[in-house]
């Protein structure tokens, strides 16, 4: 019989779900819409049955060994999903819980970046590794940090939030969606580099075909396409990006001395424009204990659903850990 | 017969040592230079003679169940000392292998902040938590981390190197003993509460007793006397250090999510002094998920032999960890 995880990654807009054998290869996928629901138990149940319906087109027999959901503030101490500001249900979500009403298959429910780590630990580039980071660059800027073999929790389930560190701190900074000022992500983010866009626009008077789109419509693959075209403001951005995230991965790497960074998403697809002043800044920043010993990687996984890919890992993970006993 | 830990601090002037029971009850101190011996080697056997001689002080026969050392750029993985500025041995020294030749007893090496973590976890205000971390304010800023009830060690021992994340990016800020720019040690600690001190002097108009002191002879201690008879410069000093601090253990707290922090040495014997501004700006800088769920609190270990009680803390640590096996 094979052996399969169910992965289900709960986004705002959709839920997207499949079985995923050791190897991480999709046997089955769907999606259902999340922000059709306005109660999660309805929601749950619909989730349940389309479930159900994608079993019958597996290719044989299957033991489903777990269950992993990646979803925005997922809590893996509680199972819970807790005051998810981008999720249509308010207040604290006892998800792994509701979830049991359908199965008894284990659940585990944790955020979309510590589920991208364990994602590159099963099936990406950290395999074997014991001390590593992955730094997920979307609209915000998300971070899963694996210690001595294990996702790194803290006391509350709610450890490695970078994207809310401080790179500038005064209060006359960058305002966050977080209440906060000056956080990392409203500078390393697809928002946040174009941000930085809009500010160097303003200080400098150099031409750019960046002058003719709004902020509105402006998203981080028209930078990405005016600096592979050699637009210097484009490039200026992506450089001043880089310089910032490079900063607090050396601060990240005084706190956990992590083997590996990688980083993953759609800010990341445009390797080198991201990737050289990141290092450049990243190396320059490191204690000289850490130097030269700490690689800066892209992720391996696959992005086109790599939080399904994630969210089944971690039911991957946890079921290894627990025959290994 | 009674069980007791040797805890061994090496230190650039002197190496503190002592009996300790489970309680943290000193049995019997002694200390020998370190600074005199330029090779290890002849250190080790003077030490080795000079703990022979304090175990005929003991009060009655006793099993010692491990040797824990806390040194300078200590790496608990292997067992060394590596290139520590502050000790008279250059290179990496292969402690614990050159003192296994006086002893069959399990010999751990750790640094003074690590050390100073497991103290608290096994004497002082940790006791029975999972997820803290202690701040040491000395000459410079040292921290230990621990995460799961395990100390953080990450991949090459080097954790919780605190001191020397970036608090003021940008070339122009102040330089740092380590080559880098701008760290949190030239801000946090006795040092750099000095720097403040002068940075203060030099843009006030303010009169201030502080003015009557060279750098090379003004101490914190100087500082703290006169924030505590009201000058406000002096204050001044101690706001802005805490500010600092308070941004950076919030930081801490988005990397690991602790319960609790505390702070450790010299700097904070003056309690309010650094703990009220320290408090503030933690919580103001703290990520809505967190606020008011992070304890800041003082060391509860003894400072007078703290750094000796951490490192016989680690001996018993490991020796509990094995028994519960």
């Amino acid at each position: 019989m094979i052996k399969a995880a169910l992965g289900i990654d709960i986004g705002g807009t959709n839920t997207d779900f499949a079985f995923i054998d050791r190897e991480g290869k999709v046997l089955v996928e769907d999606r259902i819409s999340t922000k059709g629901f306005k109660e999660v138990e309805v929601f749950l149940g619909a989730l349940n049955e389309k479930i159900r319906l994608a079993c019958k087109r597996l290719p044989g027999r299957m033991e489903v060994i777990g269950i992993g959901v990646g979803a925005p503030m997922g809590n893996i101490n509680k199972g819970t999903i807790e005051h998810a500001a981008d999720l249509p249900w308010k207040g604290v979500i006892p998800l792994a819980e509701m979830m049991g009403k359908y199965t008894d298959i284990p659940i585990l429910v944790t955020n979309d970046a510590n589920a991208a780590a364990v994602g590159e630990l099963i099936y990406g580039g950290a395999k074997g590794m014991k001390n590593f980071a992955v730094i997920t660059l979307g609209t915000g800027l998300g971070s899963g940090i694996v210690t001595d073999g294990k996702l790194l929790y803290g006391q509350d389930g709610f450890a490695g939030e970078l994207g809310h560190t401080t790179v500038r701190p005064g209060r006359t900074n960058r305002e966050c969606g977080c209440g906060r000022v000056g956080c990392l992500e409203t500078y390393v983010s697809a928002t946040g580099i174009k941000r930085t866009m809009f500010k160097i626009l303003a200080d400098s008077i150099e031409e750019s075909e960046l002058r003719n789109i709004c902020y509105r419509d402006m998203t981080s693959l028209h930078i990405s396409e005016a600096a592979e075209k050699g637009d210097k403001l484009a490039i200026m951005a992506y450089e001043h990006t880089g310089e910032m995230l490079g900063l607090k991965l050396a601060d990240l790497v005084a706190h956990t001395n992590p083997e590996a960074i990688f980083l993953f998403g759609g800010l990341t697809l445009s390797k080198g424009l991201i990737l050289e002043p990141t290092q450049k800044s990243f190396e320059e920043g490191l204690l000289s204990i850490y130097k030269g010993k700490v690689k800066l990687l892209p992720s391996q996984l696959n992005s086109t659903n790599a939080a399904v890919l994630g969210a089944s890992a971690l039911a991957w993970d946890i079921y290894e850990k627990t025959l290994s006993k």
